[in-house]
């Protein structure tokens, strides 16, 4: 670790020492050799500079990050440690291990997927506009066929599933129906450290599109539509505040659901 | 904001412009003003440095820091923000307000609880074995009646329930379930304030009982475990890698569930 001094104390105490002309001079040319070093603070400053990233590079880095820290961690450092090299210190420090805590849909208790709660990190930290971004991507999650990429290094062939949901024992539970896997598997593993590369690829699309200004489309589901006219904001019920599907866990409710009318 | 200088070229430039020796009792001087400023590189040796901190004033922090940035950045901030105060930059410039797009689920999309996504990224950060207390806190939330606390400003009388779940949805409409509000209430926007107090104290407890050597004690409740004998590692089924309660949402389903004989 370099020790860092303070610059003007640093001009004060040379002034003493050579002449306030000598020592500013000093400074100066002490201070070119230090320009890449900003001030931590600068990380409070959100959104953090961001420039288009390249969505292939960002899935590749997302599986291969999946198997150092997990789900949560291989999407967000996929995404913003691109930007944080380009940018240097103070934001090549940021503290990137802390975002193991999600894996498993947090510490295995299988709520939200790690991929998105780490895409979500990342897009608060780099957009002037996080929610549509967030909004989109968790609709598109929920209706795609994931993982969408196959990353170099994959060992088993690619399969793919619907979530239905943006819940990690969900998503989980899709795949292993399709693919006959269990759930520890090595097979289930790989699939969830290439959904980290796919939604990192997704969340960086986004970033790239608001940034050039695209506007970003996101509509809930018919289905989830009807459900959220009832138990959402000025509905008869109004007992949550959604936009996840129901009707992936709650379907087999609905036969005994009241009527509308 | 103060530039830094790096020591090291600073001696090498001070030493042809004073001699050796007098470079370095200068840069050593210089040094002694400058202690406290740590390099932004220490935001990456997890954990951070953790003294115990006082459970009630962080349930007072996080109620008062949910009315700045909703639940996952009221619950982080009343537990990681004292620990940065006391340790000064680099800690103190950790962009703590990206921590908003937890808020209602992440960006109001009801999946993990916010102050439970806070709680789990403060005790990664904060804790040498952040499993046991994520695994405690987790199952402490599903069997609580909560809010346990009621924040010096609250407005409205305490009611409390039990969410039987980790999620977003589930709590808050448990919550209008007992207390016959609208999930867009000020009375239930209140009760998430004094939620992400609640969970704050208790991550809090949870954090100095480990500093201060005590076992942690975590059981999976007796249902769930049934649930999991089948659907988790080693079951006939193994189909998902979970700890969440499954009756919360799947409850309606039992009665079509296959039985296990």
């Amino acid at each position: 670790m370099e020790k860092q001094i303070d610059r003007r104390k640093l001009v004060t105490l040379l002034g003493g020492f050579a002449g306030v002309g000598a020592a500013a001079t000093l400074v100066a040319h002490a201070d070119q050799t230090a320009t890449a070093k900003a001030p931590s603070a600068a990380l409070q400053n959100l959104p953090w500079p961001y420039k288009p990233l390249d969505p292939n590079a960002a899935a590749q880095r997302g599986f291969e990050g999946y198997y150092k820290a997990e789900c949560m961690y291989g999407t967000f450092e996929a995404i913003v440690g691109p930007v944080a090299e380009q940018l240097g210190s103070p934001y090549k420090d940021f503290p990137f291990l802390m975002f193991k805590y999600g894996g498993g849909g947090i510490k295995g208790w299988a709520t939200i997927c790690g991929t998105l709660n780490g895409a979500a990190a990342a897009i608060q930290l780099l957009s002037p506009n996080p929610d549509p971004l967030v909004n989109a991507l968790f609709e598109w999650y929920e209706r795609e066929q994931l993982p969408d990429v196959h990353p170099k290094g994959a060992k088993f062939p690619e399969i793919r599933s619907v979530a239905n949901s943006p819940l990690c024992h969900q998503s989980i539970a899709s795949w292993t129906k399709v693919s006959q896997k269990h759930a520890y598997s090595p097979e289930r593993a790989e699939r969830c450290g290439a959904l980290a590369g796919s939604v990192a690829k997704q969340t960086v699309i986004l970033l790239n599109e608001q940034a050039a200004g695209k506007p970003i489309a996101f509509a809930l589901p018919q289905a989830t539509q009807g459900c959220m006219s009832c138990h959402e904001k000025g509905g008869a019920v109004e007992n949550i505040r959604a936009k996840m599907n129901c009707g992936g866990c709650h379907a087999p409710m609905l036969g005994k659901h009241p009527s509308k009318s």
